[in-house]
C-alpha cells in the first residue's frame, strides 16, 4: 500500500506530482466543479446551484481551471454574454478519480446535508 | 464517463459522496499528509519537512485528521511529548486514490517546483 518516495527539492519538501496535481485542483470546488461538468451541468447557474459555491468563487474556479487546460468554455449566447462549460481529456480523466472519491466517501465519510 | 446524479436537497445543492468525502479531505495539505503517512513517514518534522506545510496548519490538519478517523496518534516519547501518526483503514483506502492523482498529475500537470 506505500506509495513510492520521490526526489526532494532543495528545500527539502518533495517533487511529487500529488503535489502539482493538487495545486491545480486541490480545494473542494474545483472538484465539485469537475463533478458537476462530469453530470453534464454545462451553465455557471446550474454549477453554482449544484455545487452551492459562492459566485466570485465559482468565476475564479472556472477561470482557474480553463487556464490549467482541464476546463473549456465557449459562448452560446452573444447578448448578453453566456458561457457554456466542458471538460477537456485532461478534466475527463478526472472523472474516474472522483468516482473513486466517491467510493471512498460512500464507505468512509458520514452522510450528511452540511 | 458521466457520473450518475444524485438526489438533491431541498436547497439545491447535491447530497454527494464527493462532497462528503472533501469536506474530510478536500484540502491540499490533508491529502499531502496522507500522502506522506502513505510513504511511511511518521512524525511530524518530517511530514512538515516534506509537505512543507506550516506548523500551526499541519497540527491542524492532523487534528482533524484524527477527529474524522483517517489518522491515528499514539505516543511515542513522554518527556518531551511526541507523537507518532499512522493511517487508520480509512486513509489507507485512500492511498490508491492518490495514486491515480499522481499519475493524473504526471499526464496532465506540467512538472513544477513551486
Amino acid at each position: 500500500m506505500s506509495l513510492d518516495p520521490e526526489l526532494t527539492r532543495e528545500d527539502g519538501a518533495r517533487v511529487c506530482a500529488i503535489a502539482n496535481a493538487l495545486e491545480l485542483i486541490g480545494d473542494r470546488w474545483s472538484l465539485l466543479v469537475v463533478r458537476e461538468l462530469g453530470f453534464g451541468v454545462r451553465r455557471f447557474t446550474g454549477i453554482q446551484r449544484n455545487t452551492g459555491a459562492p459566485r466570485e468563487v465559482l468565476t475564479a474556479r472556472l477561470r482557474k481551471l480553463e487556464q490549467v487546460g482541464i476546463v473549456t468554455r465557449r459562448p452560446y449566447s452573444e447578448h448578453p454574454p453566456r458561457y457554456e462549460y466542458d471538460l477537456t481529456p485532461a478534466g475527463q480523466a478526472l472523472v474516474p478519480i472522483l468516482r473513486s472519491l466517491r467510493a471512498w466517501g460512500e464507505q468512509f465519510a458520514p452522510r450528511r446535508l452540511t
